[in-house]
C-alpha cells in the first residue's frame, strides 16, 4: 500500500530510477511487509532552478567561483 | 478550503482534467460542505518512467511482450 | 494507478470519509479509465490551528468577534 | 531540517523564485530557529491547465469572456 | 539533498523505521550519489481509516468476514 | 492560488506558527503578486521518530551520548 514519493535533483537517468525503485520496495517489502505489487515510488525530478538551500537556489550555489591559492 | 493533490500518469489531455477537477470539487462540495471556491485540485501527470510498482518502471512494465498461445 | 492526497480541515468523520473516497475513486475510474482497485485515496485531516489562508491561522479566523450594529 | 514545498502558477521567472527561497528561509530561521543551511525550499510551479479553483481550470477561469458594457 | 516521504499504514514501530530510513538512505546514497548527511527521509503513517484504495477504507477492506469451506 | 506545505520539526507552538503563516504570505503576496486571500499554508510537524537525516532517526541523533572528559 505504502506509497514513497522521492524529489531529487533533476538529471538521474533511467537506468538509477530503474534501480532505485527496485531497492526502495525491496526496502519496504523486507522492513515492514509490504505487498510488493502495491508498493509506489513517484520519482520527482526537481531543476536545480527550483530547488532552494540554504536561502540560495541550488543553480546558484553550484556557480560561485571556487578560488584556487598560486 | 481543501486543497486536492492527483499524482496520475501523463497524458490525460484537457477534456478529462477539466472533468476531473469538476467531480472531485462536486464531491468535495457535497460530501465535506467545502465552499466551491475554495477547493483546489493539482493535477500532477508523472511520466511512466518516473513511476515504479511492483520495483518496475511503469514504462517497462508495459514493454513486456505478452506471450500468445497458438 | 494514481494516488489521491486530500487535505482538509480536521472533523470529517469516517462517514464522510468513506463517502469521499468512493466518489473520488469513481471519478478517477470514470473519467480516466484507472483501475479501480488500483486507486489510493489519502486524506490528511489537518488542525485548524496549522492552516493558514490569507495570512492568519483557522483557528483565528473564526474566533474573529463580529460586530453587531445596534 | 525544514522542507518547504511551495505549489504556485507556473511563470514566476528566476529572479522572484531565488528571492522567494531567500525570504522563505529567513522566515524559517528567525521564527523556529532553523539552522539555515538546512531549510530547503522546493518550487513546483503548476501549469494553469493542471490547476482547479471552484471546479474549473485556472486556464478557463482566465479565458472567460469579459462583457463590456456600451 | 533529495527528500523522500513515504506515506504508509500506521502502527510501524520505531525499529522498522530506523531500519527504513537507513536502508532508502543507502539507496539514495549508492544509486544516486547523493550526500548521506543531505537526505532526508520523512514517514507519514496514514490510519486506516484514512486511506482508501479501490473506493473503500482500509479500516472497512479488513473487516470483510472471510468464509471457510466447510 | 499557491499552496504551501511546510514540513518541520513538531513542537513549533501556535504564536511560531501563526508568526510563519503570515511572513510566508507576506512572501507571496510581494515577491509573486498573489492575492493575500488566496495563499494556504499548511504547517505538518513531524515527529522526530519519523524524520531521517543522513541515514538516523532525529530522535536518535539527538540522544547520541556526548562523552565528557574530566
Amino acid at each position: 500500500m505504502p506509497v514513497i514519493q522521492v524529489h531529487m535533483k533533476a538529471g538521474c537517468g533511467r537506468q538509477k530510477r530503474r534501480e532505485l525503485v527496485r531497492r526502495i520496495t525491496d526496502a519496504m517489502v523486507e522492513v515492514c511487509g509490504s505487498v510488493e505489487d502495491r508498493v509506489h515510488v513517484i520519482i520527482d525530478e526537481v531543476p536545480e532552478d527550483s530547488w532552494g538551500r540554504g536561502g540560495v537556489l541550488l543553480s546558484e550555489i553550484q556557480s560561485t567561483p571556487v578560488k584556487e591559492s598560486g
